[in-house]
């Protein structure tokens, strides 16, 4: 896939084996079957999706619904791993790991999401940008205490940056 | 490991095969090297530790000081994974994904820390609770826009919670 690299991207050659293993326990359905029409960002969607978690790990959901929101980890099946720099079509040339784009060494997303509903296995849910069918590999609880920074910045990068 | 079940307690029988792999992108270095010494949560930590990305990605890390805080994703390489209802030591009984143990299908832990410097391939931060050595698997910026609820509500079961 290296043909595909923009100018000043640069890619690695990965790995020849895998550190550890992962399952995916669901499957994420959203509006989104085309790359190009997903939210540009999670926080410009209200569309409602679902999270159909297997049944084979329905006990794990007990007391789920006692959270407004949880983190959703997903598995970007779709996207390349080898790209340590990107050039985004719109926006500055970054690091990989200062962008949240699919494309990463381990492509696996996180999503804060507000939780609607939960119905057996079927939790209803409002925050996500990602493909229909995409798989999912984990549900935590969010805590405001600890994961909640509203002050954050994620500065623009100038000429005097490293 | 089922013998070391607690009352309560629910295990499943995992797949027999793992879906997708992941890479190890470095290692974690905190001041716990025993299960018990670790922080009850990252919040009550202070502690200063050190992210150290393998070489091979330190091209990734253009433009990561432009943020003040960072999301890390770790594998937490020592739980077992079988466990989809746990009865806490010190809390109540909850289903796995209603919980932030480490134990879990896919032990991913998700923490949001304070980036204070960059070395080259080092991170000196500030929030984890993990044990010295966790393998690193990504590292992401923290968008307040879309990642910080500080109204969050994680509640208490009561009985008549489902």
């Amino acid at each position: 896939m290296s043909e595909d690299i923009r100018a000043g991207e640069i890619a690695v050659t990965l790995p020849d084996t895998f550190d550890a293993g992962i399952y995916f326990i669901g499957r994420i359905r959203t509006p989104w079957t085309r790359r190009e029409d997903c939210p540009k960002n999670a926080r410009g969607s209200d569309a409602v999706c679902t999270v159909e978690v297997d049944e084979r790990y329905a006990a794990a959901l007990e007391g789920v619904t006692t959270c407004t929101h949880l983190v959703l980890l997903y598995f970007m099946d779709r996207a390349r791993r080898d790209l340590l720099v990107q050039s985004p079509r719109h926006g500055e040339r970054r690091g990989t790991f200062a962008l949240r784009s699919p494309v990463r060494p381990n492509p696996i997303a996180m999503s804060v999401v507000r939780l609607m509903r939960v119905d057996g296995t079927r939790l209803t849910v409002v925050g996500l940008d990602c493909l229909d069918g995409t798989p999912l590999i984990d549900i935590k609880p969010y805590f405001p205490s600890v994961d909640s920074v509203p002050d954050a910045v994620v500065g623009e990068r100038t000429k005097t940056s490293p």
